[in-house]
């Protein structure tokens, strides 16, 4: 059994190139929106750059994820990019829990007694909060009526973009949610999708001897592990820094190797980037060029691994050493996981048709581990269904999904157009909300069609909203 | 100043005679759900009829008020008249923290400890939570598909009706929501709405004999308690159980006067009835036939207004004297008051148009009384708006707002059609919530047109899922 690994969560912020501008802000937000035992508030963080912001323009407020949100501007440049054209004020608020945002300080992931404020539903009520302030500090004097907000946000940003739609439409006029896995909850979608998408991306891209040789290989490094003498062999050969000593540490060294491969499937764009870490372009093609014939026995197949993470842990040529105990890196992966433990349950698993271990999704398993690790139980494996809907979403509105199918997260997104307003947009060959990134030359098509299709809805949001709300004056975007 | 009278919340059990049937339940629900700080839960209390319940019918839900729900379920029997052609299970839910359903028992109310898990949100995620279950519970074995689900709600419960629906529509598949002011706040109307139209009630229903002999009352009054045999003279007259000594025993009489005049504009039905107190068929005009000449003196202002009340106070005779400290009777006004200082901030004032005394909106006044009363202060009077979107509520569905004119609260009521679903059915000569009751045959023509509006769109509702939902069988309603 596979320790709780939660994928979204895993953003290292590495060496950044800071490449938009912003002015950090705080606000002071309520700690609990919904019950009234205690007035405390905390100051949450957000990023505002009003450059283009003239007029009535529109807001462009992308709903923080479960990181430091500076990591998601560096890496939205879509927002950017779309700006001048709508003299939109673009920000960046961060979630509660994650970088600067901590109601508690050190103490905020101690106990469930500080840590339990943390859910998104709070989150969705903090954004709501912001941009209430948001619409008064920047509507110009004399100027009655609301500016309109559109929403964006990738992965768990994108669930929260489409959630705050759904569940506070007067708040903003419309949402982009990219690569939203918002049905990856109890039987909605098979729990296997993740592990099967994440190998057929493998496949295409690197072919299938790199495939089988991660199929492999878990067997091969278990055998290796039993005695002190592999032990110290796979230690040596994949530069870790801590030598393998326990069961324990093998079961984290197996998880640090799938974690690898499946971010690398996550971050597979065609330039090279700095997201969940330094990359080249296309890491996948280069990653399984490393292991790109049947590896012949034990060392073989560790310098090929070895070799290939490198394309992943070490592309700055920077890297000492490989700490597995540290997957996460410098985000707070307490968070993630104590929101996995409470909200948001999403049921994996792995079978025989893709290449990693084996691994069944078992409830009460994972139940006992996050009462383990957070003195918290899921309360049923519905909680988010019975939240959000489920498939259920046909009542909302003003929404776009975009997947990339190349995307692991895409077998939880909404695939196909759920009414005429909520509406799907599929990037064939796109990774991990690739759309939100900032336009690049590299760029295929695809992703060049899905930025179209989001500003045609926004757009047509924009224009709704002017003709709702009689203003003052026109206003500057047009249709 | 008056006293925050919050006058949805009077209702008095009096004499009950138990007219439907139900069985009464009890269901473990967390106590918070949208945080994770507790895993306490405690019992929500519910009602169930289901004898009409067959085959694959749906659920007819009351989404609870501000007080125990047996009153609603006396008292909304048209519910009850048409479940059978639905084949429907009638449910009554009760609201956390009034009746029976009181989490931490008689420490629920000592203090915002205990106290602030009281909000209407936390009340519609117990709905949810319920309805997930009674799903569950009341879908015939083997059959797949969930029950669907029409909520009904009058006044408060009614803006529960259309908030569930707004907030969790994949939960209920549209509401009735009769007599909801979901618009009694900040500056959405004017805040002098409710004490004008409750006057005009008074004009329109008693005459304006009646209304100057009320609206001259008020300084008579005050000008007669300004010594001890005027006091006196009050306390006689009026058969007060207690002798009139403060300056605030003399506010507490206005404001006791007042939500007499108001409750009987409210519950001003064309028949006898047992809801806020056993009352003769259109109790306004039996009242203001006891004040239909101007008074010439104070003791005649004092008899007839003596006279006019037992109306409300003494219809049944058994009354011996009128206790103008508990006018909420056996009530947990607590609980209303207190989510008035938290989120049902609902600003009312009073105008020289109107016949109650002069009376302005003062938010800091308001604060300072609620934290003088509760330790707890609104943290903003536009909290409701961003919480139920205010006025902007297009992009919600299959509600049906229902309105009598003659209601003090139709003023804070959706009055005309938002969309194509958001649809709204007026009733001109209907008092609160009328619509919500059972059949009678002195019930005026524009009541049974409401009603018909409802079922239509039950009908449309329960069609339209059934479309959406492929079931195993026929299901039993047709359209």
């Amino acid at each position: 059994m596979k320790a709780i690994i939660l994928w979204i969560a895993i953003i290292t912020c590495g060496v950044r190139a800071d490449q938009y501008y912003y002015t950090k802000k705080y606000i002071d937000v309520p700690l609990d929106h919904y019950s009234y035992t205690s007035n405390l508030t905390f100051k949450l963080k957000y990023l505002v750059n009003d450059t283009y912001h003239t007029d009535r323009g529109p807001i462009f407020f992308y709903t923080g994820n479960e990181g430091p949100i500076d990591t998601f501007a560096q890496n939205s440049g879509f927002i950017n990019d779309i700006s001048p054209d709508f003299n939109a004020l673009i920000v960046f608020a961060e979630h509660r829990y994650y970088g600067e945002s901590l109601p508690f300080g050190n103490k905020s992931f101690s106990s469930p007694q500080y840590l339990g404020y943390l859910s998104s539903e709070q989150a969705l009520a903090d954004f709501v909060y912001l941009i209430n302030e948001l619409q008064k500090t920047y509507s110009p004097s004399g100027t009655k009526g609301k500016l309109p907000v559109i929403a964006f946000g990738g992965s768990y940003g994108g669930m929260l973009s489409a959630w705050l739609r759904m569940k506070y439409p007067a708040s903003i006029v419309g949402a982009i949610a990219s690569s939203a896995p918002i049905w990856q909850f109890q039987d909605l979608v098979p729990c296997d999708n993740f592990y099967r998408i994440t190998t057929t991306v493998y496949n295409v891209v690197g072919g299938s001897t790199c495939v089988d040789n991660i199929a492999r290989s878990w067997k091969d490094i278990k055998r290796l592990a039993r005695n002190d003498t592999g032990k110290a062999n796979i230690t040596k050969i994949l530069s870790l820094c801590k030598p393998l000593k326990t069961d324990g540490d093998i079961t984290d060294l197996i998880s640090y190797l799938s974690e690898i491969y499946i971010n690398l499937a996550m971050v597979n764009y065609p330039y090279p980037t700095n997201f969940l870490a330094p990359l080249p372009a296309h890491p996948i093609r280069e990653f399984c060029s490393r292991l790109n014939k049947p590896y012949k026995n034990d060392v073989e197949m560790l310098s090929m691994i070895g070799s290939a993470i490198g394309v992943y842990t070490n592309f700055t040529g920077t890297t000492k050493c490989n700490d597995i105990g540290d997957p996460d890196g410098p985000i707070d992966a307490d968070g993630w996981n104590f929101q996995s433990c409470t909200e948001m349950i999403m049921p994996m698993c792995s079978k025989d048709n893709d290449m990693f271990e084996n691994y069944s999704w078992d409830f009460k398993t994972y139940s006992d581990t996050c009462f383990k690790n957070y003195q918290v139980r899921p309360r049923s494996e519905e909680i988010p269904i019975l939240k959000y809907g489920g498939k259920d979403i046909k009542s909302a509105s003003n929404i776009v999904f975009s997947n990339g199918l190349m995307d692991p997260w895409s077998g939880g997104g909404v695939l196909s157009n759920v009414s005429s307003t909520v509406v799907v947009i599929i990037i064939p060959d796109g990774a991990h909300h690739i759309d939100l990134r900032g336009h690049n030359n590299l760029d295929p098509d695809t992703v060049k069609i899905a930025r179209q299709f989001h500003v045609r809805h926004i757009q047509k949001w924009l224009y709704a909203y002017k003709l709702d709300n009689s203003m003052n004056r026109p206003t500057v975007w047009s249709v």
